[in-house]
């Protein structure tokens, strides 16, 4: 749970609603001056120099702030906003995000909402994301049932999107083997939507966890379900489509998936069933591997069968030293990246990084290459 | 069709019933001396020295001379006995099985009994075998049927084996679309095996081609649907397996098109199905491509889409003078063969093999390599 002070939270919490994510420019000037200073540089429209983007970013909502009234409306539905100064933060999962290759495309959130008792930082290779059609065939439904249940069974969980369809069945599997499932929304996790899931979002919320990087009160709309799929990709170790169309959303959670270098999976129907007709495209293609059980499915993620329990990829980074744990948030998982960039992206004095990374390389968490750092595999 | 005399179709009836198919030795004799003299060797026990394998191939049978019969029994239901002599017997399509590697495994044909109207010379990339499962399910043959109407109003030919299941309604759907369809037998062409097929081989007889390198009377035994089925993988362009069990004759014939380098697709379906668990593997394996409709199962022998109607591999071939002929015929597809090697296997002196390798080198049919000659692909 997070330590800030309750201005910190209002800080961060008017920054999650004040630009629409994705907002590089945003977390940059938060990176630079801290949560408190950077809302109030918005607020006044006087940012330091090199971040005027941020203000661009915020022109259109920074008159409205409504962090009070947010964080109020999570402390009511239990209700927390996790950063990346906090120990739940899924640093690991997320810093495919701010590789150059796909910052370009929108970079990592700036923080996350989330409810209910799961943590955030047990995802990772743990987690397995299942995403399909909305229109889902009774097939598409029972094999997303099936394998939840199963990939629960094995201790993982099981990371979707709340929709209907798939990702409904996807999410109801898990919850009936009595495992760990995590919702991610393109509208606030206050928000019952679709409206006829608000009673699975209600069990998810109480046994698993409900995340956004939207503000409390967001309402969903297509560029935000665009957005919200490059969350699930991240979070998760590897991504499954069920089924999908020839046209479907789930083709753009794959194609995030692909991007970030994690594994992809589909799986095959009747070719004579138009919701496997993207699918099947994609394991023709070769972006997908063609996956038709549970243990297929697993493997993904662990190649050689490890059991999932108690290795979450994050957990390593759990016990480090504030100091150490921003280092490690700072760095990008394939470029490496100068010390003085790290220093001015963790916000932390250049003696205080190499020290980190002195301690860091010894627990074999990051490496040198050339004078420059970064995370090790 | 063939220009033999009398006693030379005997000699090649006896030949291909003396020995269990694939006999590489008796080919080789009967490429040294001819197939009248090879037939005499064989019934007096006398072969040529380096011919000894020959008397061991054919020893359980020599005594028995069954040509003439077979020849009769061939002339009374309108088949005919295809030597590699003959402008019909498909040399391209069969040069594969002629390589190192898998002339080990059995090599080619020595000759092919074939009934129907159809010609052996309209098979290569013109053709794809769909096969698969007996026990297929109705989703399997709705498919195979719809694949071989698709790919006959493309003016493909559907090369299958006969069998029930994948394999009948293939034949079927083929026959329904007024195409071309090859069945190739296990046993003798002129039995009706499976028996439950007996009225749908006749149509196959009537309107396309039953081949099988069994002389007539033949029965089917397990072992003869394995060697069958190197021949349905050479004979077409490619090889599509549209429901597979676990364990099934359709992996056979799916292991030969890629031991051959032939390409290999498979059909999905659903996961909860036995009869694609074989076809799923074939596809997460990477040993088959996925394909979904006609135009993928298509494009495996005509990446561009070309049109297959009037371009047969074996069309260049067809008109070369029996030199040339007997030297393309010798020649493999991969390994290049020294003139002694290639003088020996055509039966041609060495001189003759020289004129027939500049001419075909001019028609670009045939390369040097390094004083060595193959097959230009």
């Amino acid at each position: 749970m997070s330590t800030m002070d309750d201005a910190e939270r209002r800080a961060w919490a008017y920054l999650t609603a004040v630009a629409e994510p994705p907002a590089a420019s945003v977390i940059e000037l938060v990176t630079a001056v801290g949560a408190v200073a950077a809302a109030d540089a918005v607020r006044s429209r006087k940012v330091p120099a090199g971040h005027l983007a941020a203000l661009a970013a915020t022109e259109a909502r920074y008159a409205t702030d409504t962090g009070e009234r947010d964080v109020e409306t999570a402390d009511r539905i239990g209700a927390r906003l996790v950063t990346p100064a906090d120990e739940e933060w899924p640093a690991w999962s997320l810093a495919v995000l701010d590789r150059a290759s796909t910052a370009v495309r929108g970079g990592g959130p700036l923080a996350l909402w989330a409810r209910g008792p799961g943590s955030l930082a047990s995802l990772g290779d743990a987690a397995v994301a299942l995403v399909g059609s909305r229109a889902a065939s009774s097939y598409g439904e029972y094999v997303a049932g099936r394998f939840a249940s199963g990939l629960s069974a094995q201790g993982r969980t099981v990371v979707s999107g709340g929709a209907y369809g798939i990702d409904g069945a996807a999410h109801r599997g898990a919850l009936a083997a009595g495992g760990f499932t995590v919702a991610v929304l393109a509208c606030g996790i206050d928000r019952d939507y679709p409206a006829g899931h608000a009673r699975l979002l209600q069990e998810i919320a109480a046994r698993g966890l409900i995340v956004s990087e939207y503000a409390p009160g967001t309402t969903a709309a297509k560029h935000r379900f665009l957005t919200r799929n490059r969350l699930v990709a991240a979070l998760a170790g590897a991504t499954v489509v069920v089924e999908a169309g020839r046209r479907s959303g789930a083709a753009n959670t794959a194609a995030w998936a692909t991007r970030l270098g994690r594994p992809l999976g589909a799986v095959p129907g009747a070719v004579t069933s138009a919701t496997s007709v993207g699918t099947h495209a994609m394991i023709a293609d070769g972006q997908a591997v063609l996956v038709a059980d549970v243990d297929q499915v697993a493997s993904l993620v662990a190649p050689d069968g490890e059991d999932p329990r108690g290795r979450a990829p994050t957990r390593r980074t759990d016990d480090l030293p504030p100091d150490q744990f921003r280092v490690v948030e700072a760095l990008p998982a394939r470029e490496p990246m100068s010390i003085d960039e790290i220093s001015f992206r963790a916000g932390i004095p250049v003696d205080a990084v190499r020290r980190a990374l002195a301690a860091l390389d010894v627990e074999t968490l990051v490496e040198e290459d050339g004078g420059l750092w970064r995370l090790r595999r």
